[in-house]
């Protein structure tokens, strides 16, 4: 933890792990606190093994660290508040609160001016019912609290069935209206302490069972005018919450339009192509936003696609023979549909770049389908903008 | 020291420690030996206190590390063969006997026909003066063994005085013709197990007190069959000695053609900008060649700076206010004159650099002379090539 600043982190998984490894040469040492046993970032920061809001530890973290942020939205909110009384936490656990219900993040979002689709509260099951009806006869069905990757979630065409509402009626629910999006789009971006802003530029993901699967950086096919309106949008919402650090927003692309999904106040996986991808990583960024440090340029370096390791660890020998290839290895242990690592192909050009994710497509057959998606999706970008 | 694979490096500084953070994302796990108390790497990797030639930490360091690597050339001979009789070493500790002795090395060169500077063993100081004489009247005296950052060397335009035999020639000596070269080059390139080749381009150098201060990359004005010559000539090098890992020559470029200096058989300090500034980093490729997967492209993103820190760290704030800085701090207790971290400036092309260089020398005074250096270099570069 050593290091000429230290700062404290909840949560020690992947998103940690490259914050840690972002932090050492900036002289930053980082302690974190995970409940996990086998925490990814243990071999490169001071993990402290417990409960996010054990009091103990959260007392030694307030003396161990200058300022605290953390890698995950669910972690408990009077833990960090508590932390706020003492220590810089960023973002504040304010930014943070708002977007924990997904019913209040879209008030917070048209408040200002984000579009979000139609969507209703729901509080028992006729009344999801009726918002199915309401919606246009398809809806999705989320928790207003907790759920990532897809869980807590379903698409509905009519009357909810018995299995599905037993599942998640246990919280509070919403249901939105299905939007039949063109594609998915996010938008990382990291504010200063002095209200800098940083943009990487949009990029195109692809989920798959909820789970993102990969990430074209920059979005091929992005008019600038839209570039510029989600910007302008982000930015009040940003200064709105007089936010510091990173923030992602998912957003649907319409064809005709764009509607935001949801935020994350944090690092985000549709951002990790940015380590090698961009002048600056996001971690960077997160980082020199809570020191108070300026920020460095999000501006892409060539093209980049980001490829999700999930389940297996493909052979590092057969992936590294694809020019371009940067391999991102987590050390967490397999377990079916896991997130192991990821893995970012780097290319000066777009036509490079798919001929790269066509290579990675043969020799790591579970990237296969993702993998030709985003070079066909590249093979079909138009050339004009 | 948790990783799909283990390596061991003998040395924990900050090359070892650039190697840890650069063998982390690729799932290694690294375990270092060095002696010194508060060693750069011990916040990325497993780092064991003690002799390198503990015989306790090398058989520890058997059972522990798959496959074994050094981040400076002056490890203990016997250790190195004792390791590699039970793991791969590389690269081959035979490989790094041959440039150990500055007087062999120059015999080595000679034989794969690298032109150096004319030379003379040294044997007393009668022999010393008699040599200066033969090489024109200007010589460098140098230790056959040891010395690094202009320790252990001398320039000679006559006879030598006493002070300077008694302190050099406690050890023994050759004596190089003075070369009154133009500037400095060097050229780093990674070997792998099957024998591919990924050359970093030609870099130029500023030392100041035999202490690299700057390196540009790449080199301003090499002329193609310059570049294609070095090449083919380290390529002559690498062959002979079977080489397996990155490599390092430094040249002299004397205007009317060029002279080898030295090798160092490890990652170097003229190749720290590869981190930012190409495809795959020299420590990434000295990692992938050992462990015998394939090398990534060393081929330059834009162009590069990079400047040592020198003695003092430079206030975060006003450092990374100059876009495309990327900083590296080790860690280190400061001392005079002691390498403390260094920066790598990115641009995308020379007139840029050379603007940023100059927003350096604003901000950092002890970069000043460096960074107006590199600056007037980029500036009087010639434009063809």
């Amino acid at each position: 933890m050593k290091g000429v600043v230290r700062i404290g982190v909840l949560g020690a998984g992947q998103l940690g792990r490259m914050l840690a490894l972002a932090a050492r040469p900036l002289g930053i040492g980082v302690v974190a606190i995970d409940p996990a046993e086998d925490a990814p970032a243990a071999t490169v920061a001071e993990v402290w093994r417990g409960a996010y809001d054990d009091p103990a530890l959260l007392a030694r973290l307030e003396v161990a660290a200058e300022a605290v942020t953390f890698e995950f939205e669910n972690v408990p909110p009077a833990a960090l508040e508590r932390l706020a009384q003492r220590r810089p936490v960023w973002p504040s656990p304010g930014a943070l609160a708002e977007g924990r219900d997904r019913l209040r993040e879209k008030a917070l979002f048209e408040r200002v001016g984000i579009p979000v689709p139609r969507h209703r509260a729901v509080r028992d099951r006729a009344d999801l019912d009726r918002a199915v009806v309401e919606l246009g006869g398809r809806a999705v069905v989320k928790t207003r609290y907790g759920g990532f990757d897809g869980r807590g979630q379903a698409v509905l065409d009519g009357p909810v069935d018995a299995a599905t509402w037993d599942a998640l009626s246990s919280s509070p629910l919403l249901a939105e209206a299905f939007v039949p999006f063109r594609r998915e789009l996010s938008l990382v971006v990291a504010r200063g302490a002095d209200g800098a802003l940083a943009f990487y530029p949009l990029v195109e993901n692809l989920h798959q069972q909820g789970v993102l699967r990969l990430t074209l950086a920059p979005a091929p096919d992005v008019p600038s005018a839209v570039e510029a309106d989600v910007r302008a949008a982000v930015t009040r919402l940003l200064e709105h919450l007089g936010y510091v650090g990173v923030l992602a927003l998912e957003l649907f692309d319409t064809g005709t339009g764009w509607l935001a999904n949801e935020m994350a106040p944090r690092v985000h996986n549709s951002g990790h192509w940015s380590i090698e991808g961009a002048e600056t990583s996001q971690f960077e960024n997160h980082l020199r936003a809570g020191l108070g440090w300026p920020l460095g340029s999000a501006a892409p370096r060539g093209v980049s696609a980001m490829l999700n390791l999930l389940g297996e660890m493909p052979e590092h020998a057969a992936l590294l023979r694809v020019p371009g290839t940067h391999l991102h290895h987590y050390e967490k242990a397999a377990r079916p549909a896991r997130k192991l690592g990821h893995l970012t192909l780097t290319a000066p050009d777009a036509p490079t770049l798919a001929q790269r994710l066509r290579a990675v497509a043969e020799v790591v057959p579970s990237l296969r389908e993702a993998a030709h998606h985003g070079a066909r999706r590249l093979d079909t970008r138009s050339l004009v903008r």
